[in-house]
């Protein structure tokens, strides 16, 4: 027992359809609500996306959603015709089995890029999936595992929260360990909520949801074909009025958050999990910018990966984001550690601090601008051996 | 003897005054024209540039320079007003040693970031530099060895061209293994010639060189704090009339890319030169985006380290370039093999194509849009257990 929220009138479950050799390896997820629920979602900006991408991301916002289809273990982007077909398909056989429109079911798929969809697998896998669905944990627990990739562990964030004295649940899950790039990150992620809310609204918090959690994070800058957030809040519980919106979405970026600090947590071969602090800049853009260079810089990432306090590194990284500054506008802190003070380095002892960032597999690092008062919170990765290993041999 | 041209007019050195430890390192170059020279310089784009761009950059164009003086080691960069006096310190020596005056001479430095120079070492060095000139190859030789960092060997380009009837020497020198990224290449590079050419004229053959070679290379993307490209004319030879300065920076560009491409070659652990070929885009820049996109992806890089003919990767990166296409405008060769053809998966054997990859050293990725007729060639390399090891240790 895990003891997550589980919000009501949603069903659960994964199956091993066998996308992947390994048998004990799940592959197909369907997360269903018994009803029809508004859906809003935010996608890829990558002009080369997905054939389920593009399918998911016409028939959303809607207010008759029922479903979410997802397969693991291939991404069915650059795939041609073939592969819109076989998304629509995905979609149109779920629906049969929900007794819905294939218009009320959105599909993912998440894996290597550019090869067909097994469907003579996967149209049995929709299949069992469905006899399986249960509202049950068990369920929940499943779906979370039969979306992953490279993912060591399942990514699940709930919370049962009260709103104008009235109860409500929201169930996140997420997957997504590399090819994660701001705009945004790489990843399937799946909010499902009792909540009543309009489809525009929904669509409206799944942005603000976005640009503060999964645009916040970056394993290696590399934005994805098949980048998917969804939201479905199917009304079993209250209906929130504007004023009520507001704290909804506050919880709703709690669980994006939360689910977006664990994928780059789960980074693949990570042995660090970087937290950006970037403070005192004059909007959040220029705030989310320096972040952005900073932690995809490979030169910042590998140097904590070895323990070097490289700092200089992290600096030019800022000098080329684009945001204009001065060297005096800056100072830099690892940890607890105050490394650059306004422009001028501070004398400090190098074993020291590499001993710190070597004994912490949580590092902080902190820039403090005097520009302005816009800040960001940013998580990377360190750039490690068995990075280069996991994706040195990936397909082959 | 390496038969290398040497520009008439110029004598060289290249000593060890003591920034590194290994007294077999040299770590101090020094280029001098014997009479006042035309120059002019591209820098680095970053927001935090090193003192000694700093000063080079407002020193050109100018119609009177006499000599580059450069350390290696350290790169005096964020390193507060000490970084600055320092550098205008090297410029004044050096000048002290030719009688000339300090704005005469251009400075350089590269090398970790953060660390002020060891002055007390470089200033007797730069009379020892000075005492060693020659015009001969060994002191070329020299001066190509202590401009280098971790660089494996040295890169030098020359050539002796006939135009209009007359003879001409260039005289090319470049550093750089890493934190080498377009905006442009984070690297030294140093081109004497003897031909006679206007300050404003050479300060336009820079420009234009630099946008066809050391902007078309990258090994991780990171925009150096240090970069700097000087060309100097002396005028020993011919004065380039107009219609023959298109000739002279068609040669040019052959240095600079020759040099560009060394760097490229000798990139930080490398095992393979990768050699994108973006065609048939309408404008020469969105090849250029493409290009970048796809050199700099860090999971592209991996697979090639692997041989790993992931293809989708390479398609994926040039979706998130910004540059506007459909999948079916686009056909991917690597190597000899068509594995994308417009819009659609080519059936391939994996394993003859990973073979391909492991048994050559260079690969060339000919990526085909159908929608203009502008190109670019662009190099970068792939991303090794080595380039984590020697970056994850750089400074401790």
């Amino acid at each position: 027992m895990q003891n997550w929220h589980l919000a009501r009138g949603f069903r659960f479950s994964g199956v091993h359809c066998g996308i992947r050799p390994d048998p004990h390896r799940l592959d197909l997820a369907l997360l269903v609500s018994d009803h029809a629920a508004s859906a809003a979602g935010v996608f890829t900006q990558n002009r080369v996306c997905a054939a389920p991408v593009q399918i998911s991301n016409k028939r959303l916002p809607r207010a008759d959603a029922r479903a979410i289809v997802v397969c693991s273990g291939n991404a069915n982007a650059c795939t041609g015709k073939q592969g819109f077909q076989d998304a629509l398909r995905m979609a149109e056989k779920t629906a049969q089995g929900l007794g819905c429109k294939p218009e009320q079911v959105l599909v993912c798929s998440t894996g290597v890029i550019g090869r067909h969809l097994p469907m003579a697998k996967i149209e049995p896998g929709i299949d069992q999936a469905g006899i399986n669905l249960t509202p049950e944990e068990v369920g929940l627990e499943k779906a979370a595992n039969a979306i992953l990739t490279t993912d060591t562990r399942i990514k699940v964030s709930t919370r049962k929260v009260t709103i104008a004295g009235q109860e409500i649940t929201l169930t996140g899950i997420a997957k997504g360990a590399a090819m994660i790039a701001p705009n945004m990150a790489t990843l399937l992620a799946f909010v499902l909520t009792d909540a009543s809310i309009a489809p525009a609204d929904l669509d409206g918090i799944a942005n603000h949801a976005t640009k503060r959690s999964f645009n916040c994070i970056s394993v290696e800058g590399h934005t994805s074909t098949n980048d998917s957030l969804i939201f479905m809040a199917n009304g079993k519980g209250p209906h929130l009025i504007e004023e009520n919106l507001v704290q909804f979405e506050k919880e709703a970026i709690a669980v994006c958050m939360e689910l977006a600090r664990a994928i780059a947590a789960d980074a693949e071969g990570a042995s660090h999990l970087i937290t950006l602090e970037i403070e005192g800049l004059r909007t959040d853009m220029e705030a989310r910018l320096i972040a952005k260079a900073v932690g995809e810089s490979v030169l910042v990432k590998t140097a904590f990966f070895g323990g070097d306090p490289n700092w200089g590194r992290i600096v030019s990284a800022a000098g080329y984001s684009g945001v204009i500054f001065d060297e005096a506008d800056l100072s830099l802190y690892v940890g607890p550690f105050l490394l650059y003070d306004r422009g001028t380095p501070r004398p400090f002892d190098a074993n020291e601090v590499s001993t710190f960032i070597k004994n912490h597999r949580d590092i902080v690092v902190r820039m403090v601008f005097h520009l302005g008062s816009c800040r960001c919170t940013f998580h990377t990765c360190d750039l490690t051996y068995d990075y280069v290993r996991l994706n040195a041999d990936y397909t082959t």
